[in-house]
């Protein structure tokens, strides 16, 4: 497919995995996941955030730093070759040394031909008990993307991006066609009797939003597993640009979720349901502010 | 409850109702159930999108222009009367005619008292097969609002506005703790079998994430019935923090809603998913731009 067009089918495949401590290990099963989804067909692959090990932020730990790596570097080559070598494009999580004590949760976006299209490094850093991402990472200074590739513009954010609407439209307004977010979410092992059901459906709820308000396919890797206090929940998924799950993988199985999607869809329903049209350019200003103080007068009363 | 706290509950009443020709008619229904929620307990209660008769704007009629009136005017001050005697906090949407050629989709917020605490007039216009706003409606130039009522600061859209996300958080981040959203969607009827589910389920995905996005409770009042080609979906509903559906109405049912809020809940649920805390605002600039070229080197090739 020409990139910057929408005219044409994209067979998109996730890898949901259970991760084990050798890195080795993650990486060789990833790498045959990633032939077994070309061999069916697939055009993008979309691993999970931070495939390549345990999910590194459960405590503070300065020792998992070690497990960070350069971009370039000996993970990002042995994906773009087996990228290269199956022929789809390939998007990756890893946790990328840039400088000493300068590290970001980062995502390359690469080739067919294994040549790395971009990177983007995670904007929005959470920190919560058991996802202490603060002490880790330093927040992107990318920006928000869509890379122009053979399987269409990409947008990718990782994880806690999928929260914030911003994100995913600045993406639209990129050109992307599809939104990938590789991630790793699940229950706090002590909390999902209560909350669980809740929490799994406002993530899936935020992601089918991102794909409606922006008339664009989503898609979202996540792990699965238990992993100290964490049982990761799975359930990638893909949707379409009304918000429909076209396919929804299981909580607890490690898979290969492969789902068309058709981009051309995205100029039907965006005529269709036409928010680009009328957005209020003119009027956002404020969401580049943190917090918004009354603006004089709009708590004026009259006699009605 | 003191505006501007958080520290207790709110009970809001939806009106969803049937509307029929008579202005008069659909007034002193709405009115009764204004008294009628009251004794029940509300402290907010909101109606449905220009409840006050049948949608105008399924064509270009230029007779629809005279169901119009200014604010205040004979229709906002008896809805005033109905609040002072009732002792509720109301939202209402109104044609409004602000000047001759100047009409707006408006929404009014009235005190327990009777006063007018604000208007806000309907940002996001639609135009769609059957629902021709633009022809009617001059875009809003209030921008996004909380007001400060006795009921907790209630941020006020319209329908359309509904669909972005833009509109939601600028009044979450003016400080709002519920938002309101008077509708009029329905189903156009030869478009009902093939589409109406995936429809429906869209609107309550966002209605959901705006929840979910920003920390607080959303509301949204829609009208039933079928007027000309269009079957109004009615399921008015409220959701929580979490963007869990607290209360939904029927599909083909007169009702009024009542759900009790706690908005103590908006602090727990935010600083358990602490969006607000995260926002990327040095990066949101974007979001003022109508579509955003490449960036110089975004696609910058190199070797991983």
């Amino acid at each position: 497919m020409p990139s910057g067009t929408a005219a044409s089918c994209v067979t998109v495949a996730l890898v949901q995995t259970r991760c084990v401590d050798s890195q080795q290990a993650n990486l060789d099963k990833t790498v045959q996941r990633i032939a077994d989804a070309a061999a069916q067909g697939a055009d993008v692959v979309c691993l999970e955030e931070l495939f390549d090990g345990p999910y590194p932020c459960q405590s503070e730990d300065h020792r998992q730093f070690d497990r960070a790596e350069p971009i370039p570097g000996p993970t990002s080559r042995r994906l773009a070759e087996a990228a290269a070598e199956h022929g789809v494009v390939l998007i990756a999580s890893l946790f990328e040394r840039r400088a000493p004590g300068l590290y970001h949760n980062t995502a390359v976006v690469i080739e067919r031909d294994g040549h790395l299209v971009g990177t983007y490094r995670k904007m929005h850093i959470p920190d919560d008990p058991g996802y202490y991402e603060k002490f880790y990472f330093t927040p992107g200074d990318l920006g928000f993307s869509a890379f122009a590739t053979t399987a269409g513009r990409l947008g990718v954010g990782v994880c806690w991006d999928q929260w914030f609407p911003e994100a995913a439209r600045l993406m639209a307004l990129r050109g992307a066609h599809i939104l990938f977010y590789p991630t790793a979410i699940g229950w706090l092992v002590d909390e999902k009797a209560e909350f669980g059901t809740s929490q799994h459906a406002a993530w899936e709820t935020m992601l089918r939003s991102h794909a409606i308000a922006n008339g664009l396919f989503v898609a979202a890797t996540n792990r699965v597993g238990r992993e100290g206090q964490i049982e990761f929940w799975g359930a990638s998924l893909v949707c379409d640009p009304n918000g429909n799950i076209l396919a929804r993988a299981p909580h607890d199985e490690e898979v290969t979720l492969l789902v068309q999607c058709d981009l051309s869809q995205i100029d039907v329903v965006r005529t269709h349901w036409p928010f680009l049209r009328d957005r209020r350019i003119d009027a956002y200003g404020g969401l580049t502010q943190r917090f918004l103080d009354q603006p004089p007068g709009e708590s004026h009363s009259r006699d009605p």
